[in-house]
């Protein structure tokens, strides 16, 4: 019988982290995963209390981290969905103890300094080494880094969004860069996190909708370092839907040439051939938040202006899957060499 | 030329307080209201830094609350939109100062131990001879003791909902109260406070329903000292919609005799004649939230049943308004001998 | 190798219809489904261009309904999402055919005449044989039955919530029926189905609740049926909810002796033993609707007055879910002897 | 005695006409207006049966259109909350019977053929002159023609929110359109209009966001004739908000030269100057829709990039007020030398 790999998720109880555990205890590959608690809790109380839709098929013990437990449990891959400052203390230890680390925090995704600024990470110290190493995980891009990689920086959601929005243009070299390119992004209220705060209120949130982070979300250096972009050409906007969960990203560039719609989603199929998790919508057909939500799926739609430049790309995910803990099971099992939608169907 | 009424709020930031504060800012026969702040704030701002959906005419400032201020701007009404606590011990200063104060907390709206015990009010020390004094602003069944009030206790919203619905039924003595009184109420997260918690976070709330504070929500013992129906009789319960603002509250009784829908239309229509805020729709037709949300209407419908005894009746109010703020100021109008509605259309 | 059991679903394109197919599409022990749309379509079209939501693994065709396709692609099981209009067509003639049918409409659910007519349902012609032979399919009450049975009437969604919710106080004989029996429940809006109008525009629905047919919700009889209660001992009330899925029915009554919170629990765990989809909460806790939602759970909690008498009792399903599309597929594993939860986790 | 100005509305039981007899009906200088169905009605029914909401201060009966009672009513201002085919039939006859017109729809909002063809407009047959007479009622543009005018082309919601939020760039030279303008603009549904369609289903709004009329919107052409700008340059995008009102375009421009927030501030604070409806917010500060919904606001707020060139600006308002009614009855207010916001605060 096939041994089961042990996974761990510290910082469980998050939305993100919930939605990894969710997924992780229904992964046919895996024994039950350690669920390590985001507070140092004293004593241990089961997942399904903290989230009762999970009830019904046994409880599921959340823990405080500790090394102990890791090393006795023979973790063979950590995920981390916890702050940036807790995933630079866990990362460096994980990686002298040989585990596989995936990291939703945004942490190590940034090799630039610039842009590590912008995201305000501290200091590297002495990771800087580790740094080098860390993979960017979006298996779309770099499947066969992610698949030897010890450390997996999991992507940001917007991020992921606008990356494989644009992709295959910046990859072609089609994209006509110095025209601009303008990301104008929404999502739903989860990616604010779980904390209850005026922001998330929800008499603050509902029937409204509000631009933020304008000309300096810390997602930006994750799109210029991806699509190798330069700062001053990109502008990236967030606004917060009143919605759960959903990301849709209209995006705004220029060709460099004239094309026509058959062209450009020629170009986008054949760069997403093999990607399961991309789902092309055919020239003029846009791709809603409904259609992708609750799924692992990245939907992406385009339309062409009449000038045959000018173009509209719009992306929609779902911010807790595709834009964090179902990519992190996607980046899991390109690691562990399973087929990447295992468990993600 | 008519001297101004002077009136101050104390707890000018609180979703009550704001919607208070905006009615009394467009009252036309007002000042413009002291604004106290919720928190002892130590330098003032406007209140259309905190709330800029009324920005435009003036800055409004918002100073921490201090009796220097009450005797310096010669305050004629204060309100209170404060914890129960706090207006514990503004309250009998406020009566020494020959204030009228309306007090939209819970502290002296019920006569009865009991009662106080279930809101878990702290004892009145020696204030029990001001309790006496005080009214239940519900002027629709008090309007001459109001009148007449220095303290008005303005009562709950939920309790607001429910006493309107049922009070021609009680007062005319036709409600088999034995048979078991139950109204089973629905509210906007408004109703929550502006405090951000885990039950207001907008994830938690968005695409659910949940009730809560069963066998013992403190609204309770008003429904009961209004109606003069025994705790046994009556179940009392809330849930929290996923909307901002509106109360709906169904309530299902039975009547000692068989009665038609004619006898019962008229029996709502007679006792609500010559109040203004509350309509009284066709038998069988039933109001909707939408109907009355920032209104100060309390919308009041019923249906009977084919044995001509059990008879649900709905209401529905905002809760902000005819539950809290908009009540607060018909209040002030009968007190004031103004016309109820001034203001409030 | 095991031959793979053939379905076909009628009405694949309402909200029932499109989460059976889905169920189907993923259920391991099936063939892929035969998609019959509701229209009489001329053409056929996959179903993922009517719900791009399961685009990706290859097109779902539709075609209008017929008795050849029926034939020549060897159904086993005919699941009849369709108006109860169009079942009443259908049953007979696939009971002719020996097909097992379970039927999602209104048509064979009830067998007393004077519920027949609340639901406004046609005469049965020659039909009264076949209802008899129908089994109400609720596994939780009728397992045994719904495993020999041809032709299965799926419950209504409101009937299953309040059904599941009283079975164990009704069937232990514990329930003081003539105290009354208020069911107050509250559904999201695709409980009203897919066709647009008035009551489902969102401008309407939205920052809203109203209650609907008031003392004469179709669905009573059902519930007077299995609970062996009299028409004038229920009252049910239904309302609409703001949110797109998902039921919690608030529900009111009074037990014939007094008990304590311990014994309710254990009549409910003992009476729901077994019942995979029936999670019976802790004394007190209350279900809430985002627990169960997306699931074909229905949960169940409740709270005893101080009197030890009156019981309130909450529970929650997925209206398509438990309350529909699972429940459907919850029945056909029960009729083919696979485990019940096989593809509903 | 002033005689009070008498007023009919076209159309009133959509949902911009029912929010514009709400407000004739409130405003202090005018007769209650006459209210006209949009249906060729048979009998008259009140307003408030379609509209409960209003309930409570006299029926307001609705009638079908006629020449007849225009005449014998002696309407001095039709307002046509009516589609754009009904406007253009009845605008002449209206202009020949010298009553001042303000028209909703689309019809005569455009000069431009070619933005008359993406409107779909029918041909003018013999209405050129007319349509070269009519105003377009934007009144912080164009207040002295309004002034004078016989007919006024109300505004696009979309096209206010984007004319107001460039104009003052667009009017001061400073605007590099050459570099593109792109208008990102979201919308809650009551702007689709209150007939129920698959796009106005609640199941389908709710959770989602989707963009559409994608380089092609019928609003385009207003954003070009008002501010001189060419097709090429702007790309205007729209997006269905799952919210009931208001809407938020996000605006990304680049100006000509290099500037500063000061500087931005204090041009867009000079122009509107004496604009009563425009808010504009302190740099960096951005509008949110619930800021403005339920008023005749126009909120704008900007924020300028680290390049000093490129600029975000973000424009808010309501649809069915400063987008449709609140905008005519300001429009209104000009025409007949009454205060611009006599009736609207």
């Amino acid at each position: 019988m096939e041994k089961k790999i042990q996974t761990a998720v510290a910082g469980a109880t998050g939305y993100a982290g919930f939605e990894l555990a969710r997924l992780l205890l229904k992964h046919g590959r895996l024994a039950p995963p350690v669920l390590f608690t985001r507070e140092d809790a004293e004593k241990a109380e089961p997942l399904d209390s903290v989230y009762p839709h999970i009830a019904g098929n046994g409880g599921h013990p959340l823990v405080p981290f500790s090394w102990d437990i890791v090393a006795e449990k023979k973790i063979d891959v950590l995920f981390l969905a916890t702050p940036h400052e807790k995933s630079f203390e866990l990362v460096p230890e994980a990686a002298k103890r040989r585990l596989k680390v995936i990291d939703l925090s945004g942490a190590w995704r940034l090799q630039d300094d610039a842009n590590r600024a912008v995201y305000k990470l501290p200091n590297l110290n002495g990771s800087a080494g580790l740094l080098k190493q860390s993979v960017y995980g979006l298996p779309e891009l770099h499947k066969e880094d992610v698949a030897k990689a010890q450390i997996v920086a999991n992507p940001g959601c917007y991020a992921t969004s606008v990356i494989l929005g644009l992709a295959p243009l910046a990859k072609a070299n089609v994209l006509d860069a110095s025209a601009g390119v303008v990301c104008d992004c929404k999502s739903g209220v989860s990616g604010a996190g779980k904390e209850p705060t005026k922001k998330t209120h929800f008499v603050e949130v509902a029937d409204n909708l509000s631009a933020y982070s304008v000309f300096g979300h810390r997602h930006t250096g994750e799109i210029l370092e991806q699509l190798g972009l330069k700062a001053g050409d990109v502008v990236f906007t967030t606004h917060l839907l009143p919605i759960p969960r959903g990301i849709l990203s209209t995006m705004y560039v220029k060709l460099k040439n004239e094309s026509d719609a058959a062209s450009v989603e020629k170009l986008y199929r054949d760069f997403y051939k093999g990607s399961h998790f991309v789902r092309v919508f055919a020239a003029g057909e846009l791709p809603q938040i409904q259609y992708s939500v609750r799924t692992n799926y990245c939907d992406i739609g385009f339309a062409l202006a009449p000038d045959k430049k000018r173009l509209i790309v719009v992306s929609c995910l779902d911010n807790l899957m595709k834009g964090a803990a179902g990519q992190a099971v996607q980046n899991m099992n390109v690691m562990l060499g399973f087929p990447e939608w295992e468990g993600l169907n």
